[in-house]
């Protein structure tokens, strides 16, 4: 039963004025359910209990935070069914989807909590005192990762599993040893309490600190301003467009005491597909390229919205092909009719630019909120001269640049923002012939791939999600994989403290029987 | 020879049209050597080159970039006691220091280079395909950590060689692959030239490409503002005051593009004296704070400005010892009349306030750049009420709280801005009751220390040389110590890239011989 009411820890509350309701994007109708904005008081309140349950939380032994997180899945799982028809209601997305994002989530936590039983992700590191060490002793120093404070997560709008209420920013922050503030996203707010109830429950049943978790429900703006700026906030995730990653961002920054806000924002991710490729292949390409344009109907943040490729004949007969594949392609619904609308002023937009033609696009009519996936082009000189073609259109849209050769393809590379992802598509023997490409790309992205499609990120400790600004706010963390959990940690140094009262991470003894590194080698010897 | 001259590359150049002198402190009088400020022109074509160079520089082997480390540490010491000398002259500092920071000077560029030797730094880490994986298959996912560009390194006044031209943020950037453009600290210009001509010259000595280094020369803000504004610039490294990090670090986020500044600021590094420490050992305790305090004349980051005691006879015993201690320490000399004027300043506005007494002061007539050491006192509930009385005073200063019972000192510390250190002096036997006191701490500050003082900062893997805002502007990461290097490079994944293509970090046959991730299992061998 969804109640309409925040989680504030493990009360149900609605002491506010606002309401709010969320749409069936399929139906193109309002769902049932009245949900309550969080008050004022409410808000202080998740951040005041976020803020004791620190304080109780990050001392927790590793085995009891893997445990909670494992339960939250378990809990997920519980909610069966039920769970799945909600997230389709509110989202639009099938079954199968619903599924497969489920089970991604599911994933995560249980990868968060394999991480903290494992041990070696706190960097424990060791250097022994030498007493004796001339002109001066060496005092013992120890090491390890610590967290952060309370943490606000975003949830975002086309992952209402994955990456909202339990999703990744949710469970690195609670692998890490911060207690979370949800600040649910408004499209999915009846599919976010039905998660936030599976982790309420777990928290209950592992005796976790009141306020380790809250869920607030907020349509504006005002809610994620006042978490952003209060003072005992110490990090923010968030998933979702440029313009209000950057606006988190600012406001973070311009606190007093700033902190950090690893934003996920805006990605076109460039596909380079090269001269023999689209000789010898490009009837294959086509098909694959546009199937990662219209996956999840175009609503990822790896989806490829730019094809670089030299002009001429293969470049034309790859077009025709890739048309071919996209116009048999069914639309799908997108997530909600203001992300419809943005979908398509964003395609007009570019289509009536200067130089701009329509390669494909699927033509016959379709329900409110399905998209009609649509490819353009345009020469790359009028590419690199007007930045609108380079803006982002969320959906299943794609603009394939005909370049007058490889100067200037590199040139576009060049004068890119920040990507997520960058491909090569290429045959084997021609690819060390374009080392300049793929240096000039490597530059610009996060993740570089070669003969494949930048959707579909498989959630492991080498996948790399982020990348130079605005792809991610900070490149040096990753959104996905074991490594995320980084962001809500800082180094922590112990000098000349006791053994006993060290973390378990640093005694001697090293009871945990993780890899550290002692005196700079790595071991799981006790010392 | 000093030639008053920028290193634009290689290229000493003196285009612009002010001019500035440094001041030699012991004798209170101007330097011979004329500077001449880097023109606009100059800083333009500084971040040019360093742009340029990183498209190369980043690509050089792990053992071309160490032997560049080892080099420059070679040429520091070839300029011998010539250098030495110019150090004493610009900083007021006496030979014995100016040899113990040259020698941290070198081992932290040695440090580096056995980093890069090493390998482990990059994290590498790999996740082999799985092509019969269903319902999808598992790519091939490889990740590791690669330079961010162009670093602008701010040279601190209090270190002129460890954390100045070659000093630890330097070392750091140029190892992680970032060409490194210094703004020589307007204090010593002298000491700086002479130590960039000793990085120039071993970036000759091994083909480095022209740019990786440029040392410029500003006296107000005008330099730094272009440096950090500048699109081609990514990350900068600053130790200094809080205005002056924080005024960096909000020029930094309001680019278009942001980028990350590590700004270490200030710090009153707290100490904690527990009773039965106070009853049995204050003789001993007063003599090492007092020496702590007057360390290098006070001029540390880690200078313990504030002690925190129960109040009462023992603790006035420990104050009547500390002022012993401290009136027969000879004053030293400060780093510029500036910085003397500043601290006289600082100390005279906390002494000024209500309930401020003096508990020890050298009182004899000094030099004119000399520090008369300063102890103040006041009560807890006064130090609480009043924001002016936590406020650092760089020098030979500390300010000592007599506080009304344990849960006063906890507020206290509660109440405290983010700090690098936090050190508790104690008898073995009393500090496991003291756990709300140490976590507390623990909270507010980077490091902790067990008896002891928080001077001496060891150059190890271990040490955590940063803090909550504002004992930096990012407690992810340390300033000190190999980890540093995390400050300047970001994760870059490549998915399903031909083995020969990839870096030799991430190659099958593992040619580096290095440490890495494979599978979630740390390992040496190949593929």
């Amino acid at each position: 039963m969804i109640t309409g009411k925040n989680y504030v820890g493990s009360q149900l509350l609605a002491g506010g004025t606002k309401t709010y309701k969320t749409i069936n994007p399929q139906w193109n109708i309002e769902n049932p359910w009245t949900f309550t904005e969080a008050s004022p008081e409410e808000i202080e309140q998740a951040i005041a209990l976020a803020d004791d349950a620190f304080k109780i939380y990050k001392n927790y032994p590793a085995a009891k935070k893997a445990s909670f997180l494992n339960s939250i899945a378990d809990e997920i799982l519980e909610l069966g069914d039920a769970l799945l028809e909600i997230y389709c209601t509110e989202s639009g997305f099938l079954k199968g989807r619903a599924e497969s994002e489920r089970g991604r989530t599911i994933f995560q936590l249980r990868s968060f909590a394999n991480m903290l039983l494992e041990g070696s992700w706190l960097e424990a590191t060791i250097d022994t005192a030498i007493p004796d060490r001339t002109p001066l002793p060496k005092e013992d120093l120890r090491k390890m990762l610590v967290p952060l404070g309370p943490v606000v997560v975003f949830g975002s709008s086309n992952f209402p599993f994955a990456f909202s209420t339990a999703g990744g920013d949710t469970a690195s922050a609670l692998a890490a040893g911060c207690p979370v503030i949800v600040k649910s996203h408004s499209m999915h707010i009846a599919t976010g309490e039905m998660v936030a109830s599976a982790v309420i429950k777990a928290a209950k049943k592992h005796q976790m600190p009141e306020g380790v978790f809250s869920n607030l429900i907020g349509s504006g703006t005002t809610l994620g301003t006042s978490l952003v700026k209060h003072p005992l906030v110490k990090a923010v995730g968030f998933t979702g467009s440029i313009n209000g990653g950057r606006a988190l961002f600012d406001l973070a920054s311009q606190r007093p005491e700033p902190i950090p806000v690893f934003a996920e924002m805006g990605s076109i991710n460039p596909v380079v597909i090269l001269p023999e490729a689209l000789e010898k292949n490009s009837k294959k390409w086509a098909a694959v390229y546009a199937g990662s344009i219209t996956l999840g109907t175009g609503q990822f943040c790896t989806n490829p919205g730019l094809l670089l490729g030299i002009k001429g004949e293969n470049l034309d007969q790859f077009s025709k092909e890739l048309a071919d594949e996209i116009e048999k392609i069914a639309p799908s619904c997108m997530l909600h009719p203001s992300i419809k609308a943005d979908f398509n002023n964003g395609r007009e937009k570019i289509r009536s630019q200067n130089g701009v033609t329509t390669v494909a696009e699927y033509k016959e009519e379709t329900a409110p909120n399905y998209a009609q996936q649509t490819v353009l082009s345009v020469d790359g000189k009028t590419f690199l001269e007007n930045t609108v073609l380079s803006h982002e259109v969320f959906g299943p849209f794609s603009i394939i640049v005909q370049c007058e050769n490889l100067e200037e393809l590199t040139a576009i590379i060049n004068k890119l923002d920040g990507q997520l992802t960058g491909t090569i598509i290429a045959e084997s023997a021609e690819i060390s012939n374009y080392d300049t490409v793929i240096s000039a790309l490597q530059n610009r992205v996060g993740r570089l791939i070669f003969n494949g499609v930048p959707t579909g990120v498989e959630v492991c400790a080498s996948m790399l999600h982020g990348g130079p600004y605005p792809a991610s706010s900070d490149s040096r963390f990753t959104a996905v994989g074991i490594h995320a959990v980084k962001r809500w940690v800082r180094p922590f140094s112990y000098q000349n403290w006791p053994d006993e009262l060290l973390p378990e991470a640093l005694q001697n003894k090293n009871p945990l029987n993780i890899n550290r590194t002692v005196n700079d080698v790595i071991t799981n010897k006790p010392i």
